[in-house]
């Protein structure tokens, strides 16, 4: 009779958990991994188009997005691998839309992420055309993901293609394009974070959790959580654009004053912009209750929304 | 006990075969009322974004693609009902890809389908983001295809995030792009064909031939087929922007020459062009040998190459 094999050994469980500088770090270098093996290479013809691609995906950002689809998956039990596929989606949705955005027939900005916007380098044709390879990508990585018991190809499609179609994503960039030199409303600027900000980290988080199976009731909870993050998180910026140094912000600081835009400062002033920060915060947290593995979740609410403001 | 009912009279199956003029009338009647349903209302929030996707949309363009799809379905035995999705998803591609091309930094075009292009009416800013929510909402539609036993939305997907990627439609404007002043080869030409215009005409009837469940011998001819009429309706444009008015084709006649781009008649005389045109379209019916239904396939060859070139 064959002797039962000891259980393997897995180091993970026997490590303290992770500081959460370590997880950032570990999390974004897996992240680009998988965006490095996602995207063509460099030299792929045409490679004006695809060096502009990884110019714009490797271009020093925080990752913010994807690990929050990464958090999300672990904290409803489920493995990075899996998550890795809506991970990388959303982060070429994430900088296509950056690309556009800094179009001179839109915000018009020569500086993103400390470095020159993809228009300065490749020109105006090349960035609208790199944009859209980008967002294209972002669907067909997001088609390659696992299936689960509960979620399919096609929800992970459509969970996406809301977020970041003409009801949210873009409907944020034409009502904040058309904001411009006009005094907006309070709701009307609700309107503009919510599309702009929030519809893609509340997509971020939810696919994360749909990854993993998630309960329907997880992924609600995970919802609420990214509409308040998504928020106060551009609350946040709001007034940081106020506040900071271009440098610090590593892109063009005081745009909305110039621009004429109406942010949060400017409608309701400083003070009660910090506290109407605070206010969503603390929702954010809140909304987290029905999730048991939440830690990493409400560490990094803390450290995106504990910037100086 | 009950007596047997009479076989529904099925009127459908009693009538001659529709003449191609009607079947193009009543196919682009039926595209049109599936995009009606697709898009979001022109009143939508924001509503000068829905209004534009409209706008370029009900253009009065000819629906070949769409109408290919649908015609790739039935000569597979499919109903037209479930290539629907296919069809207007290609549609909307079409329709991003046009109005991103005719921006002042692309090819700089004022005038599409004979009415003002979408940077005219609504401004830059928005005419690129309308494209990317006519893109964005192509892969909405997709992903609510009918699956069959073949294939998945996953593969539908693909499917159009491959031909719609870097790697073909983008990488066709790349290139052309690139073009623009320079002497090109033969094969850098027929690289910029094949990404502008002959993938989208594959992925359209391949996805087509898909809804119906085809053969993967059937989708095969479907592609060969494409590729070649691709290929002819491209070689017959450039010889249509030398020798029409701008009138007739309802755009900008003489851009080609304008921009200083080489095209099939620059390159190889108008004779030579011209008998390549005719080489191509054998080799796209010849392509069809496969399929048993393909009559209309046929007819819509003859109808889109058969332009006074």
């Amino acid at each position: 009779m064959q002797a039962m094999l000891p259980k393997k050994f897995d180091p993970v469980h026997h490590l303290p958990p992770m500081s959460l500088d370590t997880y950032l770090l570990d999390r974004s270098k897996t992240v680009d991994a998988a965006l490095n093996r996602f995207l063509p290479r460099a030299t792929t013809k045409p490679a004006t188009l695809h060096k502009a691609m990884r110019y714009s995906i490797f271009a020093g950002g925080k990752r913010m997005r994807p690990i929050l689809t990464l958090a999300a998956a672990e904290a409803c039990g489920g493995e990075i691998e899996d998550a890795l596929y809506a991970a990388c989606a959303v982060e070429c949705v994430h900088t296509y839309s950056l690309i556009h955005d800094d179009l001179p027939c839109m915000d018009d900005d020569d500086f993103r992420r400390g470095r020159p916007t993809s228009h300065k380098v490749f020109g105006e044709g090349i960035a609208v055309l790199t944009g859209d390879a980008l967002v294209t990508q972002a669907f067909d990585i997001l088609a390659q993901a696992k299936e689960t018991p509960r979620y399919k190809i096609r929800d992970y499609i459509l969970e996406l293609s809301g977020a970041a179609g003409s009801l949210y994503l873009i409907a944020g960039q034409v009502a904040d394009l058309e904001a411009e030199g006009k005094k907006s409303t309070r709701s009307e600027l609700r309107f503009i974070h919510e599309g702009k900000t929030a519809a893609m980290i509340v997509v971020s988080l939810r696919l994360g959790g749909m990854s993993a199976n998630a309960t329907p009731k997880a992924v609600l909870a995970l919802t609420e959580f990214g509409k308040n993050l998504g928020l106060a998180f551009q609350v946040i910026d709001d007034i940081l654009d106020i506040t900071q140094t271009s440098e610090k912000l590593g892109k063009s600081a005081g745009k909305d004053v110039a621009a004429q835009k109406t942010t949060y400062p400017s409608l309701i002033g400083l003070k009660a912009a910090r506290a109407e920060a605070k206010r969503l915060t603390s929702a954010a947290h809140k909304a987290l209750d029905p999730i048991r593995k939440a830690d990493r979740l409400h560490e990094l609410a803390d450290y995106l929304l504990n910037r100086e403001y």
